[in-house]
């Protein structure tokens, strides 16, 4: 697997600071880079609190355990707050945005904003769904470190409160590249658009991430758990590295997944994506890496 | 695997016209009518929507996937109606009904009946436990283009409101054939009941679906998936022909998962059904279909 | 495996009577109360209701099942209480523990009572999180058959009440042995603490149990799913064969998926792990049973 960089402003190259620790490049990231953002999140087992839909729970903490993060579902209103102060980083994910877990939401990110604990937000199916929709919006005010969507989802994200442009539900990551960076302007974070090839961009900055496998998209939460990847990674590296290494690293594990003989269809290959999870290896980073 | 099926009145064969498009077939649906309502669903993969228990969310995606639909587990109130007009079918899933998810049942009940979107209702463990019970006596009523259930649950809720007869909880297929008749007249759909043969009628035909493997019941969501099943195929068939369909490509999936010399235990059983899900051929129809 | 027995009053091995059935063995449990526990389990197919957290409930219904007993994931308040007393064995655990579950809990553990239900609880995560905790010392004065949790929750939970000893959050199961001792004298019941060795004590006798796996660590639920497996075999054992029953199968069926060709990364491993708890054979009682 190869990572693509490319910059608009390649002299520009600032990363939101946010509240996450490790290196802070003034450039796209190199391969070393992702190696070191793995290593530390190895060493670290960064804890990660996910409040995310009820669909993809398990798949999410086992990924973060396969990974070697430290899982945490704490979404009940007034645990949600007090966890988000100790956690890692936060994911918030808005799949099945259940009035309680809103609440929580609201908690955990206000909790984050304050201890400078790097927040993902994950807007899932926004657009046309009200309650997730009007939620979303309320939320990328609060500056989460990482965004990721789809095409789709980030177009109507900076659609959003930026004179309603509205959402199209059949975009591809190109397509989706200036709400991307009117995105990552206005939050001051990162936003990845996912798609064959990931897009990643701190509204200056961009790289292009390919890798994955096409049985990825087969597996429900496939997407959802990269989301809490990011969040993983960003407990230990800046938003611009942990959102390049969480695709990076994600998209080699599928493809390793992929080639295995036995992984001919979802169900096999959801089984091999957490061995591969596991398997991943700071010091052998997948051939297009190096 | 084959099936068999018989009438009561062969020569008034109709099916409830429900909203479901696809061809409405004047008798009992044919090994082609199945392969054609494979053949169409991979075609069009339908958006399901899926109001279900919280223990089989992630095997009912998975599978719905698998298959080729596209699952959305849209049960928010205020999100669930409006999407319940544009999806394709439907899933009612009793198992786990907290408040919350009971509103977004009316609402997506309601919108469906609107819209003309199929709906299928499994009434999961109804009979003694007082929440659900009501919850299916009150829906059963808003007229389900498929209600799918064990024997016991059939029973019980062709009794609701039709004398009370109660339930029996160990009831076999053949002994819920005059409850399933009742129930189908009385909504104007189909009724499934599910056991090692499955049954499927519309009040007047029945079909009965043979196939399936034992170690389906040692896995969790099961008998829930099929439902999902039912709600993909009613998306672009007529009711009937949509829940024969089911029944058969499903219980071709799991004996042919069964047959795996890998899957000899619940948990890999589990990962090859999903496999063999992804894997049926409209154009090559398992053994006994043909 | 082998089950290593102390104790520190030989000559009064009394065990809480609480609601079990079975045999009431007057010291601790031998092989041969094991091999039984598990053939009376295999016999009976106890009904197991779980009141357990959305992360994990798939792996718990599917362990339980492949186990040989029936899971009920009845958590819906109304429903709770009526089923808690038909259940064999009911388990309560606070790992995602929203509003509408905390009430469905309370409801199931009065009616447990009441009906002499036996009844497990779990308190993942207690001391730093306030719902949960403050639930947990509610509800541990309602005597439950069995508490299961690591070092740290048992000491948190012993100290509730007890003196405000609060919570150690990087102990071992030898730290913990106090505390669980004067947990079990509290409740009248029994106290297991999960380690590379499990301790299970009635307060008087203690029984270690080695086995177990590495990567069951690595699987979402692997701790979780043991808290229902000892709910099951309460339904048909007194709580201490019940509890060392539990452990000691468990832990047999975890050894011998990591002992599977296949079975190299956490998600093959919980594939295994489903299979082995299935294969699980009274007759032939794991070497270190013998």
């Amino acid at each position: 697997m190869s990572v693509v960089t490319s910059s608009s402003h390649p002299s520009s190259g600032s990363i939101s600071p946010a509240a996450a620790p490790g290196p802070d490049p003034a450039g796209a990231p190199t391969p070393g880079d992702l190696a070191g953002a793995l290593a530390r999140l190895r060493e670290q087992a960064p804890l990660v609190q996910c409040l995310t839909n009820a669909v993809v729970m398990p798949l999410t903490a086992n990924g973060l355990l396969a990974l070697g993060a430290s899982p945490a579902m704490v979404d009940v209103p007034q645990e949600a707050g007090p966890f988000a102060r100790v956690a890692s980083g936060v994911l918030v994910n808005l799949g099945t945005p259940h009035a309680a877990q809103r609440e929580a939401m609201r908690e955990a990110v206000t909790a984050a904003e304050e201890a400078g604990t790097p927040w993902v937000l994950d807007p899932v199916a926004i657009g046309a769904l009200p309650v997730r929709t009007a939620l979303a919006a309320e939320l990328v005010e609060r500056r989460p470190a990482v965004v990721k969507g789809n095409a789709s989802e980030v177009m109507a994200l900076a659609g959003l409160g930026g004179g309603g442009r509205g959402t199209d539900s059949a975009d591809d990551v190109a397509a989706a590249l200036p709400a991307a960076r009117e995105l990552a302007a206005r939050t001051g974070g990162v936003v990845v658009v996912t798609g064959p090839v990931d897009l990643v961009t701190d509204g200056v900055l961009e790289v292009r991430v390919p890798g994955g496998h096409p049985l990825l998209t087969r597996v429900t939460g496939g997407g959802c758990l990269l989301g809490a990847v990011v969040a993983a990674f960003a407990g230990s590296s800046a938003p611009l590295v942990a959102a390049t290494a969480a695709c990076a690293w994600y998209g080699a594990a599928a493809a390793a997944a992929g080639r295995r003989p036995g992984a001919g269809g979802p169900g096999s290959f959801a089984v091999a994506l957490l061995d591969e999870l596991a398997a991943l290896d700071p010091a052998t980073p997948p051939a297009g890496l190096a």
